[in-house]
Protein backbone atom coordinates (compact mmCIF):
# COMPACT_ATOMS: atom_id res chain seq x y z
CA UNK A 1 0.00 0.00 0.00
CA UNK A 2 1.32 3.63 -0.94
CA UNK A 3 0.68 5.60 1.98
CA UNK A 4 -0.47 9.51 0.99
CA UNK A 5 1.05 11.07 4.10
CA UNK A 6 -0.63 14.51 3.13
CA UNK A 7 -4.08 13.03 3.43
CA UNK A 8 -3.41 12.10 7.14
CA UNK A 9 -4.12 14.10 9.84
CA UNK A 10 -5.74 12.16 12.14
CA UNK A 11 -4.13 9.30 13.30
CA UNK A 12 -5.67 6.70 16.12
CA UNK A 13 -3.71 4.69 18.01
CA UNK A 14 -4.85 1.42 19.03
CA UNK A 15 -3.41 -0.93 22.24
CA UNK A 16 -4.20 -4.74 21.27
CA UNK A 17 -4.29 -5.65 24.90
CA UNK A 18 -7.39 -3.36 25.44
CA UNK A 19 -10.83 -4.12 24.98
CA UNK A 20 -11.97 -2.95 21.25
CA UNK A 21 -14.88 -0.76 21.32
CA UNK A 22 -18.24 -2.90 20.06
CA UNK A 23 -18.58 -0.84 17.51
CA UNK A 24 -15.65 0.20 15.41
CA UNK A 25 -17.81 2.93 13.49
CA UNK A 26 -15.93 5.54 15.42
CA UNK A 27 -12.61 5.07 13.43
CA UNK A 28 -14.96 6.30 10.66
CA UNK A 29 -12.86 9.99 10.04
CA UNK A 30 -9.40 8.61 11.39
CA UNK A 31 -6.91 8.54 8.38
CA UNK A 32 -4.47 5.76 9.88
CA UNK A 33 -4.37 3.23 12.85
CA UNK A 34 -0.97 2.71 14.77
CA UNK A 35 -1.58 -0.82 16.64
CA UNK A 36 0.76 -1.16 19.59
CA UNK A 37 1.49 -0.54 23.07
CA UNK A 38 4.36 -2.35 25.93
CA UNK A 39 2.06 -3.66 28.40
CA UNK A 40 0.55 -7.42 27.74
CA UNK A 41 1.00 -7.20 24.19
CA UNK A 42 1.52 -10.30 22.26
CA UNK A 43 1.89 -11.07 18.48
CA UNK A 44 -1.60 -12.78 19.12
CA UNK A 45 -3.65 -9.81 20.22
CA UNK A 46 -1.45 -7.75 17.66
CA UNK A 47 -3.00 -9.75 14.81
CA UNK A 48 -6.34 -10.08 16.50
CA UNK A 49 -6.49 -6.04 16.37
CA UNK A 50 -5.18 -5.94 12.65
CA UNK A 51 -7.64 -7.91 11.81
CA UNK A 52 -10.67 -6.80 13.54
CA UNK A 53 -9.94 -2.90 12.13
CA UNK A 54 -9.36 -4.57 8.75
CA UNK A 55 -12.92 -6.33 8.74
CA UNK A 56 -14.45 -3.09 9.47
CA UNK A 57 -12.81 -0.46 7.14
CA UNK A 58 -10.56 -2.28 4.53
CA UNK A 59 -9.40 0.79 2.80
CA UNK A 60 -7.97 2.53 6.26
CA UNK A 61 -4.37 2.02 6.52
CA UNK A 62 -2.74 0.16 9.49
CA UNK A 63 0.71 -0.20 11.17
CA UNK A 64 1.99 -2.27 13.33
CA UNK A 65 4.38 -0.25 15.93
CA UNK A 66 5.94 -2.74 18.15
CA UNK A 67 7.45 -2.25 21.26
CA UNK A 68 9.35 -5.32 21.03
CA UNK A 69 10.60 -8.02 18.37
CA UNK A 70 8.68 -10.46 20.34
CA UNK A 71 5.20 -8.82 18.69
CA UNK A 72 6.71 -9.00 15.16
CA UNK A 73 6.42 -11.98 13.19
CA UNK A 74 5.76 -12.99 9.54
CA UNK A 75 2.10 -12.85 10.03
CA UNK A 76 2.25 -9.52 11.45
CA UNK A 77 4.37 -7.90 8.87
CA UNK A 78 1.96 -9.58 6.51
CA UNK A 79 -1.10 -8.15 8.46
CA UNK A 80 -0.12 -4.63 8.62
CA UNK A 81 0.26 -2.07 6.16
CA UNK A 82 3.69 -1.52 7.24
CA UNK A 83 6.15 -2.29 10.37
CA UNK A 84 6.87 1.07 11.95
CA UNK A 85 9.63 1.25 13.97
CA UNK A 86 10.08 3.85 16.63
CA UNK A 87 14.08 5.77 16.97
CA UNK A 88 14.03 7.63 19.54
CA UNK A 89 16.61 10.28 19.20
CA UNK A 90 16.69 11.27 23.24
CA UNK A 91 16.54 7.03 24.12
CA UNK A 92 19.27 4.91 24.56
CA UNK A 93 21.38 3.38 22.28
CA UNK A 94 18.72 0.23 21.86
CA UNK A 95 16.05 2.32 21.03
CA UNK A 96 17.91 3.82 18.23
CA UNK A 97 20.00 1.80 16.41
CA UNK A 98 20.94 -1.48 18.83
CA UNK A 99 16.77 -2.67 18.00
CA UNK A 100 17.15 -2.26 14.26
CA UNK A 101 19.99 -3.55 13.58
CA UNK A 102 19.27 -6.83 15.63
CA UNK A 103 16.06 -6.55 13.39
CA UNK A 104 17.47 -6.33 10.14
CA UNK A 105 20.08 -8.99 11.14
CA UNK A 106 17.19 -11.77 11.92
CA UNK A 107 15.70 -10.30 8.70
CA UNK A 108 18.55 -10.79 6.55
CA UNK A 109 19.80 -14.18 8.46
CA UNK A 110 16.59 -16.28 8.54
CA UNK A 111 14.66 -15.41 5.03
CA UNK A 112 13.43 -18.71 5.23
CA UNK A 113 12.08 -18.98 8.45
CA UNK A 114 10.37 -15.37 7.59
CA UNK A 115 9.09 -15.80 4.45
CA UNK A 116 8.11 -19.38 4.35
CA UNK A 117 9.75 -22.53 3.11
CA UNK A 118 8.46 -21.43 -0.87
CA UNK A 119 11.92 -20.25 -1.83
CA UNK A 120 13.88 -21.99 -4.33
CA UNK A 121 16.78 -23.83 -2.87
CA UNK A 122 18.31 -24.79 -5.62
CA UNK A 123 21.91 -23.43 -6.27
CA UNK A 124 22.77 -19.64 -6.52
CA UNK A 125 19.08 -19.22 -6.89
CA UNK A 126 18.48 -19.63 -2.87
CA UNK A 127 20.88 -17.15 -2.25
CA UNK A 128 19.21 -14.10 -4.99
CA UNK A 129 15.68 -15.08 -4.60
CA UNK A 130 16.06 -14.77 -0.90
CA UNK A 131 17.71 -11.66 -0.79
CA UNK A 132 15.60 -10.16 -3.13
CA UNK A 133 12.72 -11.52 -0.94
CA UNK A 134 14.59 -10.00 2.15
CA UNK A 135 14.98 -6.94 0.21
CA UNK A 136 10.89 -6.98 -0.08
CA UNK A 137 10.30 -7.29 3.12
CA UNK A 138 12.75 -4.56 4.20
CA UNK A 139 10.07 -2.36 2.39
CA UNK A 140 7.38 -2.60 4.78
CA UNK A 141 9.51 -0.86 7.42
CA UNK A 142 9.27 2.38 8.04
CA UNK A 143 11.13 5.08 10.57
CA UNK A 144 9.88 6.49 12.60
CA UNK A 145 11.56 9.47 14.17
CA UNK A 146 10.47 10.02 18.21
CA UNK A 147 10.63 12.33 20.48
CA UNK A 148 9.61 10.78 23.71
CA UNK A 149 8.41 14.50 25.82
CA UNK A 150 6.93 12.75 28.94
CA UNK A 151 9.39 11.01 31.59
CA UNK A 152 7.21 9.43 33.95
CA UNK A 153 5.59 7.38 30.90
CA UNK A 154 6.14 3.97 29.87
CA UNK A 155 7.07 4.82 26.68
CA UNK A 156 10.05 6.97 28.22
CA UNK A 157 10.63 4.31 30.54
CA UNK A 158 10.86 1.25 27.98
CA UNK A 159 12.75 3.44 25.61
CA UNK A 160 15.68 4.42 27.97
CA UNK A 161 14.81 8.64 27.91
CA UNK A 162 16.50 10.00 30.69
CA UNK A 163 15.82 13.49 29.53
CA UNK A 164 13.10 15.44 27.59
CA UNK A 165 14.33 17.56 24.93
CA UNK A 166 14.41 21.81 24.90
CA UNK A 167 12.07 23.28 21.95
CA UNK A 168 15.38 24.11 19.98
CA UNK A 169 16.58 20.12 20.29
CA UNK A 170 13.35 18.82 19.18
CA UNK A 171 14.22 21.07 16.19
CA UNK A 172 17.63 19.85 15.76
CA UNK A 173 15.83 16.63 15.76
CA UNK A 174 13.58 17.27 13.23
CA UNK A 175 16.19 18.47 10.85
CA UNK A 176 18.26 15.70 11.23
CA UNK A 177 15.03 13.48 10.20
CA UNK A 178 14.49 15.61 7.41
CA UNK A 179 17.67 15.99 6.39
CA UNK A 180 19.87 12.86 7.26
CA UNK A 181 17.56 9.94 8.64
CA UNK A 182 15.24 10.40 6.17
CA UNK A 183 12.43 8.87 7.85
CA UNK A 184 8.96 9.67 6.87
CA UNK A 185 7.65 10.55 10.08
CA UNK A 186 8.84 12.44 12.77
CA UNK A 187 6.69 11.74 15.95
CA UNK A 188 6.60 14.06 19.22
CA UNK A 189 5.12 12.04 21.82
CA UNK A 190 4.03 13.28 25.16
CA UNK A 191 2.30 9.86 25.79
CA UNK A 192 -0.60 10.74 28.30
CA UNK A 193 -0.46 14.65 29.29
CA UNK A 194 -1.06 17.64 26.52
CA UNK A 195 2.38 19.13 25.82
CA UNK A 196 1.35 22.45 24.36
CA UNK A 197 2.19 23.56 20.50
CA UNK A 198 5.77 25.07 21.11
CA UNK A 199 7.84 21.98 20.00
CA UNK A 200 5.46 21.30 17.02
CA UNK A 201 6.07 24.49 15.79
CA UNK A 202 10.00 24.38 16.27
CA UNK A 203 9.94 21.45 14.37
CA UNK A 204 7.57 22.28 11.68
CA UNK A 205 9.97 24.83 10.37
CA UNK A 206 12.56 22.34 9.15
CA UNK A 207 10.13 19.55 7.48
CA UNK A 208 8.57 19.45 4.43
CA UNK A 209 9.08 15.72 3.17
CA UNK A 210 8.77 14.26 6.49
CA UNK A 211 4.97 14.02 8.00
CA UNK A 212 5.09 15.71 11.71
CA UNK A 213 2.85 13.74 14.04
CA UNK A 214 2.18 14.88 17.53
CA UNK A 215 0.79 12.53 20.15
CA UNK A 216 -0.14 13.01 23.76
CA UNK A 217 -3.48 14.53 26.16
CA UNK A 218 -5.76 15.33 22.79
CA UNK A 219 -9.16 15.05 24.59
CA UNK A 220 -11.16 17.84 22.76
CA UNK A 221 -11.52 19.44 19.53
CA UNK A 222 -9.51 22.95 20.90
CA UNK A 223 -6.23 21.16 21.59
CA UNK A 224 -6.45 19.14 18.35
CA UNK A 225 -7.32 22.45 16.30
CA UNK A 226 -3.98 24.06 18.63
CA UNK A 227 -1.88 21.27 17.55
CA UNK A 228 -2.75 20.88 13.82
CA UNK A 229 -2.29 24.78 13.58
CA UNK A 230 0.43 24.95 15.04
CA UNK A 231 2.23 22.72 12.08
CA UNK A 232 1.76 19.51 13.10
CA UNK A 233 0.39 16.98 9.84
CA UNK A 234 -1.25 15.00 12.24
CA UNK A 235 -2.61 14.34 15.42
CA UNK A 236 -2.30 11.24 16.57
CA UNK A 237 -5.39 10.41 19.89
CA UNK A 238 -5.07 7.08 22.09
CA UNK A 239 -6.32 6.65 25.47
CA UNK A 240 -9.52 8.12 24.85
CA UNK A 241 -10.64 5.77 21.37
CA UNK A 242 -10.96 2.73 23.97
CA UNK A 243 -12.14 4.60 27.12
CA UNK A 244 -14.30 7.64 25.66
CA UNK A 245 -15.88 7.07 22.39
CA UNK A 246 -17.51 10.99 22.40
CA UNK A 247 -14.43 12.93 23.21
CA UNK A 248 -12.55 10.38 20.59
CA UNK A 249 -15.32 11.57 17.86
CA UNK A 250 -14.60 15.31 18.90
CA UNK A 251 -10.67 14.88 18.27
CA UNK A 252 -11.56 14.17 14.30
CA UNK A 253 -11.43 17.11 12.29
CA UNK A 254 -14.49 18.23 10.12
CA UNK B 1 27.32 18.85 -6.65
CA UNK B 2 25.43 16.46 -7.49
CA UNK B 3 27.40 12.90 -6.95
CA UNK B 4 27.69 10.14 -9.62
CA UNK B 5 27.71 7.37 -7.08
CA UNK B 6 28.50 4.78 -10.33
CA UNK B 7 31.12 6.50 -11.47
CA UNK B 8 33.18 6.05 -7.52
CA UNK B 9 35.01 3.53 -7.26
CA UNK B 10 38.47 4.44 -6.23
CA UNK B 11 38.37 6.66 -3.00
CA UNK B 12 41.24 8.77 -1.44
CA UNK B 13 40.74 9.39 2.54
CA UNK B 14 43.61 12.05 3.15
CA UNK B 15 44.73 13.04 6.85
CA UNK B 16 45.00 16.60 7.28
CA UNK B 17 47.63 16.49 9.84
CA UNK B 18 50.09 14.78 7.66
CA UNK B 19 52.11 16.26 4.90
CA UNK B 20 50.27 16.05 1.48
CA UNK B 21 52.69 14.72 -1.14
CA UNK B 22 54.74 17.47 -3.45
CA UNK B 23 52.95 16.34 -6.13
CA UNK B 24 49.14 15.20 -5.86
CA UNK B 25 49.22 14.31 -9.63
CA UNK B 26 48.58 11.05 -8.14
CA UNK B 27 45.09 11.93 -7.42
CA UNK B 28 44.56 11.86 -11.12
CA UNK B 29 42.83 8.45 -10.82
CA UNK B 30 40.79 8.38 -7.62
CA UNK B 31 37.10 9.50 -7.99
CA UNK B 32 36.29 11.24 -4.36
CA UNK B 33 38.17 12.34 -1.61
CA UNK B 34 37.48 12.15 1.89
CA UNK B 35 38.99 14.81 4.07
CA UNK B 36 39.63 14.36 7.71
CA UNK B 37 41.22 12.23 10.78
CA UNK B 38 41.60 12.48 14.29
CA UNK B 39 44.77 13.56 16.22
CA UNK B 40 46.18 16.74 15.28
CA UNK B 41 43.38 17.60 12.64
CA UNK B 42 41.96 20.94 13.08
CA UNK B 43 39.50 23.12 11.35
CA UNK B 44 42.73 25.09 9.34
CA UNK B 45 44.41 22.36 8.45
CA UNK B 46 41.39 21.26 6.78
CA UNK B 47 40.56 23.86 4.97
CA UNK B 48 44.36 23.74 3.80
CA UNK B 49 44.25 20.39 2.55
CA UNK B 50 41.01 20.79 0.89
CA UNK B 51 42.34 24.37 -1.00
CA UNK B 52 45.38 22.24 -2.16
CA UNK B 53 43.18 19.52 -3.70
CA UNK B 54 40.92 21.77 -5.25
CA UNK B 55 43.77 23.61 -6.43
CA UNK B 56 45.20 20.60 -8.06
CA UNK B 57 41.96 18.56 -9.51
CA UNK B 58 38.65 21.13 -9.68
CA UNK B 59 36.13 18.72 -10.87
CA UNK B 60 37.92 16.16 -8.27
CA UNK B 61 34.83 16.13 -5.63
CA UNK B 62 35.98 16.28 -1.66
CA UNK B 63 33.72 15.96 1.15
CA UNK B 64 35.11 16.63 4.77
CA UNK B 65 34.36 13.47 6.89
CA UNK B 66 35.14 15.29 10.42
CA UNK B 67 36.27 13.02 13.91
CA UNK B 68 34.92 16.25 15.67
CA UNK B 69 32.45 18.86 15.57
CA UNK B 70 35.04 21.66 16.46
CA UNK B 71 36.68 20.61 12.73
CA UNK B 72 33.40 21.79 10.89
CA UNK B 73 32.31 25.50 10.41
CA UNK B 74 30.88 27.45 7.82
CA UNK B 75 34.80 27.77 5.90
CA UNK B 76 34.53 23.90 5.68
CA UNK B 77 31.38 23.51 5.12
CA UNK B 78 31.45 25.97 2.29
CA UNK B 79 34.45 24.69 0.39
CA UNK B 80 34.20 20.90 0.90
CA UNK B 81 31.75 19.33 -1.91
CA UNK B 82 29.43 17.44 1.13
CA UNK B 83 29.94 17.48 4.59
CA UNK B 84 30.12 13.28 5.51
CA UNK B 85 28.86 12.45 8.51
CA UNK B 86 29.46 8.81 10.19
CA UNK B 87 26.81 6.87 11.72
CA UNK B 88 29.08 4.19 13.60
CA UNK B 89 26.38 0.93 14.05
CA UNK B 90 28.64 -0.91 16.52
CA UNK B 91 29.65 1.97 18.39
CA UNK B 92 28.21 3.92 21.35
CA UNK B 93 25.42 6.54 21.41
CA UNK B 94 27.30 9.30 20.83
CA UNK B 95 28.10 8.38 17.18
CA UNK B 96 25.28 7.03 16.20
CA UNK B 97 22.48 9.40 17.35
CA UNK B 98 23.74 12.09 19.78
CA UNK B 99 26.43 13.82 17.81
CA UNK B 100 24.05 14.38 15.13
CA UNK B 101 21.16 15.89 17.00
CA UNK B 102 23.73 18.27 18.67
CA UNK B 103 25.08 19.13 14.77
CA UNK B 104 21.49 19.59 13.71
CA UNK B 105 20.42 21.47 16.78
CA UNK B 106 23.67 23.60 16.48
CA UNK B 107 23.14 24.26 12.30
CA UNK B 108 19.75 25.31 13.11
CA UNK B 109 19.58 27.80 16.84
CA UNK B 110 22.54 29.33 15.17
CA UNK B 111 21.94 29.91 11.04
CA UNK B 112 23.16 33.59 11.14
CA UNK B 113 26.51 32.47 12.77
CA UNK B 114 26.77 29.71 10.47
CA UNK B 115 25.73 31.68 7.34
CA UNK B 116 27.04 34.96 7.78
CA UNK B 117 25.85 38.21 8.39
CA UNK B 118 23.59 38.69 4.80
CA UNK B 119 20.54 37.28 6.16
CA UNK B 120 17.04 39.54 6.00
CA UNK B 121 16.54 40.37 9.68
CA UNK B 122 12.72 42.29 9.32
CA UNK B 123 10.02 40.69 10.84
CA UNK B 124 9.14 37.45 9.67
CA UNK B 125 11.73 37.60 7.01
CA UNK B 126 14.43 36.20 9.29
CA UNK B 127 12.86 33.14 10.23
CA UNK B 128 12.08 31.80 6.97
CA UNK B 129 14.58 32.82 5.14
CA UNK B 130 16.80 31.41 8.25
CA UNK B 131 14.89 28.52 8.21
CA UNK B 132 15.39 27.96 4.12
CA UNK B 133 19.13 28.81 4.29
CA UNK B 134 19.69 26.11 6.87
CA UNK B 135 17.84 23.76 5.03
CA UNK B 136 20.36 24.39 2.07
CA UNK B 137 22.96 24.16 4.45
CA UNK B 138 21.68 20.82 5.89
CA UNK B 139 21.52 19.21 2.12
CA UNK B 140 25.39 19.25 1.94
CA UNK B 141 25.62 17.08 4.82
CA UNK B 142 25.65 13.20 4.03
CA UNK B 143 25.38 10.22 5.95
CA UNK B 144 27.53 7.34 5.73
CA UNK B 145 26.59 3.99 7.48
CA UNK B 146 29.52 3.07 9.67
CA UNK B 147 31.00 -0.94 10.48
CA UNK B 148 33.77 -0.38 12.64
CA UNK B 149 35.93 -3.67 12.32
CA UNK B 150 39.07 -3.46 13.78
CA UNK B 151 39.08 -2.99 17.34
CA UNK B 152 42.58 -1.96 17.90
CA UNK B 153 42.09 1.61 16.07
CA UNK B 154 41.87 4.95 16.85
CA UNK B 155 38.55 5.40 15.08
CA UNK B 156 37.47 2.37 16.81
CA UNK B 157 38.68 4.12 20.38
CA UNK B 158 37.41 7.35 19.16
CA UNK B 159 33.55 5.94 18.15
CA UNK B 160 33.18 3.73 21.73
CA UNK B 161 33.22 0.64 19.03
CA UNK B 162 33.63 -2.43 22.08
CA UNK B 163 33.32 -5.04 19.56
CA UNK B 164 33.38 -5.99 15.97
CA UNK B 165 30.19 -7.35 13.83
CA UNK B 166 30.06 -10.42 12.53
CA UNK B 167 29.20 -10.69 8.85
CA UNK B 168 25.67 -11.51 9.32
CA UNK B 169 25.76 -8.36 11.68
CA UNK B 170 27.04 -6.38 8.86
CA UNK B 171 24.41 -7.60 6.59
CA UNK B 172 22.01 -6.75 9.24
CA UNK B 173 23.72 -3.06 9.65
CA UNK B 174 23.63 -2.89 5.03
CA UNK B 175 20.14 -3.59 5.08
CA UNK B 176 19.00 -1.33 7.86
CA UNK B 177 21.00 0.75 5.74
CA UNK B 178 19.53 0.89 2.74
CA UNK B 179 16.05 0.23 3.56
CA UNK B 180 15.40 2.18 7.11
CA UNK B 181 18.21 5.04 7.28
CA UNK B 182 18.55 5.17 3.83
CA UNK B 183 22.24 6.72 3.91
CA UNK B 184 24.17 7.22 0.27
CA UNK B 185 26.74 5.39 1.44
CA UNK B 186 27.65 2.40 3.73
CA UNK B 187 31.10 1.94 4.64
CA UNK B 188 32.99 -1.14 6.20
CA UNK B 189 36.21 -0.20 7.80
CA UNK B 190 39.01 -2.39 9.00
CA UNK B 191 41.29 0.93 9.70
CA UNK B 192 44.77 0.37 9.24
CA UNK B 193 44.19 -3.62 8.82
CA UNK B 194 43.18 -5.86 5.49
CA UNK B 195 39.92 -7.54 6.38
CA UNK B 196 39.25 -9.85 2.82
CA UNK B 197 36.22 -9.96 1.16
CA UNK B 198 33.54 -11.73 3.54
CA UNK B 199 32.18 -8.79 4.98
CA UNK B 200 31.77 -6.92 1.82
CA UNK B 201 30.03 -10.43 0.33
CA UNK B 202 27.90 -10.13 3.06
CA UNK B 203 26.51 -6.26 3.00
CA UNK B 204 26.72 -6.89 -0.84
CA UNK B 205 23.67 -8.70 -1.23
CA UNK B 206 21.48 -6.18 0.00
CA UNK B 207 23.29 -2.84 -1.39
CA UNK B 208 21.49 -1.72 -4.55
CA UNK B 209 21.12 2.19 -3.54
CA UNK B 210 23.53 2.64 -1.35
CA UNK B 211 27.41 2.73 -2.31
CA UNK B 212 29.28 0.12 -0.47
CA UNK B 213 32.82 1.32 0.42
CA UNK B 214 35.51 -1.10 1.97
CA UNK B 215 38.62 0.66 3.70
CA UNK B 216 41.67 -0.76 5.60
CA UNK B 217 45.08 -2.39 4.50
CA UNK B 218 44.76 -2.22 0.60
CA UNK B 219 48.28 -1.53 -0.51
CA UNK B 220 48.50 -3.76 -3.55
CA UNK B 221 46.67 -4.45 -7.03
CA UNK B 222 45.34 -8.19 -5.79
CA UNK B 223 43.52 -6.93 -2.44
CA UNK B 224 41.60 -3.81 -4.63
CA UNK B 225 40.63 -6.22 -6.98
CA UNK B 226 39.33 -8.91 -4.42
CA UNK B 227 37.40 -6.37 -2.61
CA UNK B 228 35.78 -4.78 -5.30
CA UNK B 229 35.21 -8.12 -6.79
CA UNK B 230 33.71 -9.19 -3.95
CA UNK B 231 30.67 -6.22 -4.42
CA UNK B 232 32.13 -3.25 -3.01
CA UNK B 233 31.43 -0.37 -5.34
CA UNK B 234 34.68 1.66 -3.92
CA UNK B 235 37.98 1.18 -2.32
CA UNK B 236 38.89 3.83 0.34
CA UNK B 237 42.96 3.87 0.36
CA UNK B 238 44.33 6.34 2.97
CA UNK B 239 47.94 5.69 4.35
CA UNK B 240 49.85 4.86 1.45
CA UNK B 241 48.57 7.79 -0.09
CA UNK B 242 51.06 10.25 2.12
CA UNK B 243 53.64 7.38 2.81
CA UNK B 244 54.35 5.38 -0.44
CA UNK B 245 52.64 6.91 -3.63
CA UNK B 246 54.07 3.95 -6.06
CA UNK B 247 52.01 1.30 -3.48
CA UNK B 248 48.62 4.29 -3.90
CA UNK B 249 49.07 4.43 -7.51
CA UNK B 250 48.94 0.80 -7.45
CA UNK B 251 45.42 0.60 -5.97
CA UNK B 252 43.73 2.68 -8.76
CA UNK B 253 42.25 0.45 -10.76
CA UNK B 254 43.00 0.69 -14.49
Amino acid sequence: MDIDWDGITHVTKVDPAKPLPSDLGALEGTDLVLVGGSDDVTEANTLEAIAAIDDAHPSLPVFQEPYSSSHVSKATIEAADYLSVPAVYNGDREHFVGKHVDLFTEVGSKPEALLGASLPVVGDLISSKGADAVADLATNVVGEGYVIQHLESTAAATSGVEATYTSEQVAGAALATETFYGFPIFYIEYSGTYGGPADVEAAARYLEETALFYGGGIDSRAKATEILEAGADAIVVGDCFHDDPETFRETIPE
